[in-house]
């Protein structure tokens, strides 16, 4: 197979680009907290969004998402990581197109 | 990305704020008893709210919201810790617009 | 925050006093049998209702209810604590105005 | 409160008083095997019906029900022990106005 | 009570009389295997119907039917050992009356 | 009752005959391997309808069908081991008709 | 039975051939990292469609899906390992007819 087989998402699939940074968290006086020091509670991540199925309808392309980087699925594309999830899991977006109905809080 | 992209939540889902002693309880001689101290019982907590999803009706930003704190999904944005849930699992509101439909309980 | 916020129950949740005594029973000799004695059965209990939310229609602020005391959600008001439940997980009410509809016992 | 509140079952549930007996099993020649005994089976058991909830319509007060003793939930009223039910899992109804519906087996 | 309460059954319950071999199985060689000998594999069993409730539709009193036995609920009138399943959980039936519908095979 | 009753199945159940090999699988290199070898991956078999219920629609008697082997229903007739499913566990089907929509696989 | 029985799937399934390599992922440096290395996350993997069952939809033969490897169930024709998933299970396609829908990403 050649390796410019294009490559689509389906239902209300997203698929995102993990940061690289995120593994680890930073407590407010700056000290590095590592992924695993959150306990009892779910620990939730942004990653930029690559693509969507076409029953994704809040988020797109090149937005930042929310989601529990818990329960991830992982796939590798030539040498980089991505996530897949469901759009109904993605809890925020983080993007310059959202204005008015923003929360208030930017990343 | 600038720091400066605005964050919008999706669905029915709600951001919260923790209260900084949202992890103890007084009992009421006064005595602080620690969160893990709850057993046989999930334990509840106060948090207010930053923003909410179109599809959440019952809760507006500067709410209150009772939630159940044993299962909560964290995020930290900026060294700030924030809580996501959906609306459907919040059990209560304080708020000064509640008026009549209180419970004759305040906060 | 200001100590005279009102509270709201949401959804068809219902907050309910604990008694004082509600953890324990009294056998029909008289001899009291701690809570956890009850083995291999849910023990269920009486509490009073303080407070419905707007989708609760069967039970009613004064009202007594029996509920299931296994799985119950605790909250701390000003050193008092309460328990929320589901108006659906009610199974039955102690009330004056009950009436005709009642089962033929008392409480 | 007084000792005269009446008491309403909510929805479909029932309230039973269990058989005195109810806790044991006599095989057909007559040796009586603990509750217990019973391995790898649910164990049913009858008990007469003392009230139900208004979405109840096939078992009625007076009823011997027969129910899943496994998973039942208990309440002591003045001393009485009582179990409370859903009418969905009751699988059958012991009572002399059954009459042409009956098994041609009788209690 | 009298000890000649008729007894109906209730929704889709079917009532079966247990085959007093039912416990064990017989290989093609003849040779008895214990019903705990079948691993991996959940261990249907043929009974006959005594009675069935309003909404069971293809069974009557008299078929033998074909039922997962690992998970069967009990109970005992008269010294008389029956099971009671859901309609559902039926997976066949024998009976002279099933006729034309038959699969070649008998019992 | 007579050995003469004829079966018939229920709702959307399938009945099998088992292969008598189904318990082992052979390597592209022809080397036995044991069906349990197969480590963190369900097992599909097949095997040959012997009837199906009323509600069973794509499949017939004679075809062979494929299904998963690790959660399999037993039922012995007349020595000979029979499996019990649903339709809608069965993968896929093989057959001399289906021929059009064949996968361009063969049995 | 010949060996020459055709194979159809059924309902909305779709049968796929594994890659030889698919146990292994490499790191974006070239190492090899075995497919036992992703912990605390599902790991995807791509696969070949051979057929598909009449109410999928979204794939094709030919197409290669993206899935999740960790619950894969396995049946072998002839020598050759192939797996039976869902359509709805399958995150993404890859193949030269998705054209326009395309993520930007190549396999």
């Amino acid at each position: 197979m050649s390796e410019k087989t294009p490559i689509k998402m389906l239902h209300d699939r997203v698929l995102v680009e993990l940061d690289k940074e995120a593994g680890e968290r930073r407590s407010s006086g700056g000290i590095v907290i590592p992924a695993t020091a959150a306990m009892g509670a779910r620990r939730l991540a942004w990653a930029k969004v690559v693509a969507v199925g076409p029953q994704a309808r809040a988020v797109q392309a090149g937005d930042r998402v929310l989601f529990d980087a818990d329960d991830k699925a992982e796939v590798e594309v030539h040498g980089e990581l991505y996530v897949v999830m469901r759009e109904r899991d993605v809890h925020a977006v983080a993007a310059e197109r959202v204005g008015d109905a923003a929360t208030g809080l930017y990343l």
